[in-house]
């Protein structure tokens, strides 16, 4: 455990106003959303500037004690949450919120690493750009999160995960230096790839204090379509034709089941099912065109005429205005949500080759109900990345504490058949502490075994994060 | 040196035929194309398996022998040369060149490390798909070069380098274990991302000998103009309104200048100035469309007459037939070899922000007519990517070898412009043996000891391609 005084020489470096040290101080960095973990920590740091950050490094590669990084506290897998034992000292990026710069014409934006994503959003609209990542939690995650996690979002279809949306990092490492790639290069092939390393290690190889942004140009066209469809081969089938008309523009494909629409429209206020018939699933199409809104409305013209005539779907209903259009996305957005009022709701964040989407659905269906009868499955996702959220919600009447008992047993079940399909047990959420150990379990022992090399060369210490992806 | 011993043991791994020790056998794997590298060697191994290079590496790594692996031989900058020493023994990946299966829902594509691009190109078209990395040597360029440097080309624009274009990975270690990273999948978020540690790594943290690739849609439309212009800041003008307009139909955005067409069509059978006046730059504009032909003519007619009104550009021409199109991009893909009848060529592959080509432009032109007058600079080069191919022929009459012998002064006038804009010194070409020495001397210490660590870590004995991208 750090003691009184290593304490204090933390705290000296932000200032005293900056360093949480009371339990209703450090109580939020002490849990995450779901509830899942809860850890304990003697000390939160803010420090407002890179060289604070650099300095508390390097006092805690000296004394060897552990600092848990945390940006906005949304993750899902317990990477930001300290250890129960209380030997973590907690770093927070909110200070360091700045947007730096904004280039409109070169399409970049530098920012700190931790600004909220939305202010990203909102930085890229005031010069008519786009910065397209977008999550549910946009109005309270940060970017240097966004970035150890390679978050995906809804819009990865057309622009891609985090990795993708990144051109430099600035980094502190674990020895306190500071690592300077704020390049905003669209092109550079100058040795190895240090950048996407950092990108998706969870804050276990540095602390992401800066980044630089891709921007795009701002969509001028803009449609949104849900449909009902019989089965995921449907909807399968209605992605392969509708990425081959549209291209990029085709910026979303959200499959869900009925239950999930059933969830919403009962427990999610102003939630309506944007059908009057009912069908056994539905999805969201979203096209996005950088000419002109006609191109965007022929699109989706031909796309549901054309699904129409080969019978891939029964119904169909385009947004008329933008509050519709907001409003089919929030059903979609809320879906996890409207799963609480339901009871215990066992998670997986799965993917598999876009291709194998509707095998794995009806395999897990299968295999899920054998093990749990009754069991609620509400999968629901990025069809056109192949990524599902498969949560299943538990049996009505079950007993939530004997349910949830089983989130192991049931994400063995789904995760084989995943793996069976060449997928990932972790699509955008990462591994944090929740698939530390699985993760170790599945991959070959000289995968883990490179992995264990760069942490040792990254942090020779172990300090950065301990625990966390890696034992 | 390895003992003739040795070799035997090695060339026994691959069978006598396919080991080659004469001088006429080994001569084609001692230079590259520029002629800038010549190298020595014992013995060229060509394996037929993932198993025999597993088998090559592991014996390597038990002797210490250094080994070169080699994909098409087409790099520019020495990095798949032999030292000229004689101690390295050279792999290289020509008989791995399956197709190993082709997925048109999934859209990718799995093949061996050695395929050709071209042929790559080609299974896609098969199956209605589109593999976007295109490059003049791609008739005889492999895929496992295209990942170790990262290559670029024509499409980056939207589709991204051959990092963006990949989705998993098979490499041979230097150690000889095989890493299975054969994924397929567009979201992964499980543990730190190796792949694209080993893109990029130029055959020094080991041997790539299959890859997963990702295809996109065939366009349906496509248009290509040509246009005249006063200089780099209004073709940079015309790419920003471009860019809006096209989004990721923007395919193409070259520049080009005067004495480019010049040099081109005097040296090049068959190609001639596309349009009958004169001037000082000129542009070529690529637009793909997904859905329909008549989106890409809209675009490009938009395009120019705004162009024209806002008096960016002075002419234009739009191809009519898929041979025009061809013969526009080939003056543009044979202005490198243009420049041979003319003399001696120093060549920069640099990269800036977008938005400060004009200024690199203009004082680079300076810079450089200072130091040497008479100087005719051809820079060329994806104006979108903000990456010129910064070439500068000999005075006319100057005597060639001692105009290339001031090959490192004059990439130090270019290079320092570049660094001054925050550009990069190797945009595409990768570091090789030609920028190793420049790329330790401008990168920060803790960025060469961190590449460095990674090397150790991956390499342990240092036998990987020893002496490129890192000393």
């Amino acid at each position: 455990m750090p003691s009184p005084d290593l304490l204090d020489r933390f705290a000296a470096i932000v200032g005293t106003g900056n360093a949480l040290r009371t339990d209703a101080d450090v109580e939020p960095y002490l849990t995450e959303g779901r509830g899942l973990y809860r850890g304990a920590t003697p000390l939160v740091l803010k420090p407002g500037s890179t060289e604070e950050v650099a300095t508390i490094m390097k006092l805690a590669s000296e004394t060897k004690t552990p600092i848990v990084p945390v940006s906005g506290g949304t993750g899902l897998v317990g990477g930001g949450v300290p250890r129960a034992e209380g030997q973590d000292v907690v770093l927070s990026l909110a200070r360091l919120n700045r947007i730096r710069d904004v280039d409109p014409v070169a399409n970049v934006m530098a920012v700190d690493g931790g600004v909220i994503l939305a202010d990203v959003q909102k930085a890229a609209e005031e010069v008519d750009r786009l910065f397209p990542l977008s999550l549910g939690s946009e109005g309270s995650c940060r970017v240097a999160g966004n970035l150890s996690t390679n978050a995906g979002g809804t819009a990865v279809l057309a622009y891609g995960n985090m990795r993708q949306l990144c051109l430099g990092l600035e980094v502190v490492l674990p020895t306190g230096e500071i690592w300077d790639g704020m390049r905003r290069l669209k092109k550079d092939n100058t040795g190895y790839d240090l950048r996407d390393l950092f990108i998706g290690a969870e804050g276990t190889l540095g602390v992401i204090t800066g980044a630089v942004l891709k921007l795009f140009p701002r969509p001028r066209g803009h449609q949104v379509a849900f449909v009902g469809l019989k089965s995921p081969a449907d909807a399968l089938k209605l992605f392969e034709f509708a990425a081959g008309l549209c291209g990029t523009a085709l910026t979303g494909f959200e499959l869900m089941p009925r239950i999930g629409v059933e969830f919403t429209t009962k427990h999610i206020p102003n939630v309506r099912d944007p059908l009057s018939s009912v069908h056994p699933w539905y999805a969201l199409i979203d096209i996005s065109t950088s000419d002109a809104e006609e191109t965007a409305e022929r699109m989706i013209g031909t796309l549901l005429e054309t699904a129409y005539e080969r019978g891939l779907i029964d119904d169909a209903v385009v947004a008329s205005s933008e509050a519709q259009r907001k409003a089919i996305w929030h059903m979609r957005e809320s879906m996890s949500d409207a799963q609480k009022p339901e009871g215990g709701s066992i998670k997986h964040d799965v993917s598999v080759p876009v291709s194998q989407v509707p095998d794995f659905m009806a395999e897990a269906e299968k295999a899920v109900l054998a093990a749990v009868p009754g069991a609620r499955i509400c999968a629901f996702g990025h069809l056109g990345d192949g990524n599902i959220h498969y949560n299943i919600s538990q049996p009505v009447g079950a007993d939530k504490a004997a349910y949830l008992a089983r989130w192991r047993e049931v994400n063995a079940i789904v995760h084989g058949i995943v793996l069976k399909h060449g997928g990932s047990i972790s699509a955008e959420h990462g591994i944090g502490q929740l698939k530390r150990d699985e993760l170790a379990s599945i991959r070959s022992p000289i995968e883990m075994e490179l992995m264990h090399r760069i942490k040792s060369a990254f942090d020779p210490a172990g300090i950065m994060n301990p625990g966390k992806v890696l034992k």
